[in-house]
């Protein structure tokens, strides 16, 4: 079925929503996204969504009308006129249409395109039995420092290789060879009791979700230590997990040949997934 | 004024040529490009640009309908039907839409966009008095190794890195702090009449260009080294240049603060501009 799509202030089915053929986006990557989980037509924690856009446009230099609220109300539209309960959002801003060449001299209006569809949560088998990673050949880049862009080739060809491998995801390692993130959110592991995750650098996305996760494990007054992670520490993790806001907290199993927790979700990720989700329903607007 | 493209098989106007909002190509860069020069309707070694868009598409599983004289029509008519002498061609081939998710299950049919508008080659003062580069402090990754992929965010922050300094475009090292490429180009260097070019590696596409001026160095007899070049070999070059299709040998006569060859284009640098325009003259079709 068409879905309607709001793009640069409009309201239009898929079918008349199509982008400019010299649209930057499509050309170049020249923008960024922000995708969020739909909760009985509700979102959780838009405003960090938008402050991690705005932030990013800036240093792109491209400009932003929508605010927060602007967003807040055509994400609830669309949610409507769709029919969106449990759904997933994605908002991608571009710079439009430019002048031939990399600068993107004489942009014309900015391109912000909005979507929100019925997706279902991954199959809560998932969860139960946690997913198979693999740590991937392909390399995340430090290229464009943190920016959610619409650059994704790398996690795209790591994807791949998990599946030729018949595994769920990948794990990436930045170009010094640490652990950076799975290929569509952060990656975390436990040790004696202690949450770990990558500090944040150029190679490592500042996601929304990981940074509740220590959010909800410093008020749990779990001990939680942001640093360089080494490959191996996967390996002698009691247990890892991979957050996002799409799949939020998804518990990883095994790795490579590696069983982890024995191939089983660990206390910690249990206790994870059950906060996350409360605090969702609590907050969810 | 409104330019016919050509998408999926279709001779369209600009303005009904819409792409999807759900073209992975827009969504995630899924999609590979070539980028050609028009020599008054006419294209200068095509063979070898789907050659690499072949290869490139089969790593990421996007089969393609077209083959060489099918692309070889197309650029043909839209030449013809845009009015197009002196210009630019793009061909664009992306995964099309797909089920939501990195790894593109079920794809429906790739896209395939070709356009072809009239663009004079740069002002050729630019040529005589040669560029201004800087070496830019974004890097370029080794992610998707060496495919010409849509993902040009580094190049796009390095190239606005270089017009926020005032210079004409930028030089980007890879992650071990060599030299790499230009923003839109491969990059050479002359030193003791010998001719020297980061060797293909991840980080290095092999340009089209770049093959065609080794090509003529080597039927020239002049000394040809593929290999890892470091940042100071540009301080202490004899000249420097940038290749790509669009501009074909630019003479790069400044970089940050340094003056190469006195700010002049160097002798070897001239007779490659020359003898590749005369290729082209000879061999465009």
């Amino acid at each position: 079925m068409s879905q309607t799509i709001y793009r640069n202030g409009e309201y239009v089915p898929e079918e008349q929503a199509g982008i400019s053929p010299f649209d930057r986006g499509l050309l170049y990557g020249d923008g960024l996204f922000e995708t969020l989980r739909c909760y009985d037509g509700k979102f959780f924690r838009l405003d960090r969504h938008i402050e991690r856009l705005r932030s990013g446009l800036k240093r792109l230099e491209i400009p932003l009308a929508l605010d927060e609220q602007g967003f807040a109300g055509v994400l609830r539209e669309l949610a409507k006129q769709n029919n969106v309960a449990s759904g997933v959002a994605r908002i991608v801003v571009t710079r439009g249409v430019a002048e031939f060449g990399l600068l993107g001299k004489h942009a014309q209006e900015p391109m912000v395109l909005v979507t929100c569809w019925a997706q279902a949560m991954p199959d809560i088998k998932r969860y139960e039995t946690g997913i198979h990673c693999i740590v991937a050949n392909e390399r995340l880049s430090s290229a464009a420092h943190g920016l959610k862009s619409l650059n994704y080739i790398a996690q795209i060809l790591a994807r791949r290789e998990a599946n030729a491998a018949n595994a769920d995801d990948a794990v990436l390692l930045d170009s010094h060879g640490h652990v950076a993130e799975g290929s569509a959110g952060n990656v975390f592991l436990v040790r004696d009791r202690e949450l770990v995750t990558p500090a944040l650098q150029p190679e490592i996305l500042a996601g929304i979700t990981r940074a509740t996760v220590l959010e909800i494990a410093r008020a749990d007054k779990l001990p939680t230590v942001e640093r360089s992670v080494h490959q191996n520490d996967l390996f002698h993790a009691d247990e890892v997990f991979l957050t996002s806001s799409v799949a939020e907290i998804m518990p990883v199993t095994r790795i490579g040949s590696h069983w982890v927790h024995l191939g089983q979700p660990g206390p910690v990720t249990r206790e994870m997934i059950r906060a996350y989700r409360a605090l969702v329903l609590r907050e969810a607007k």
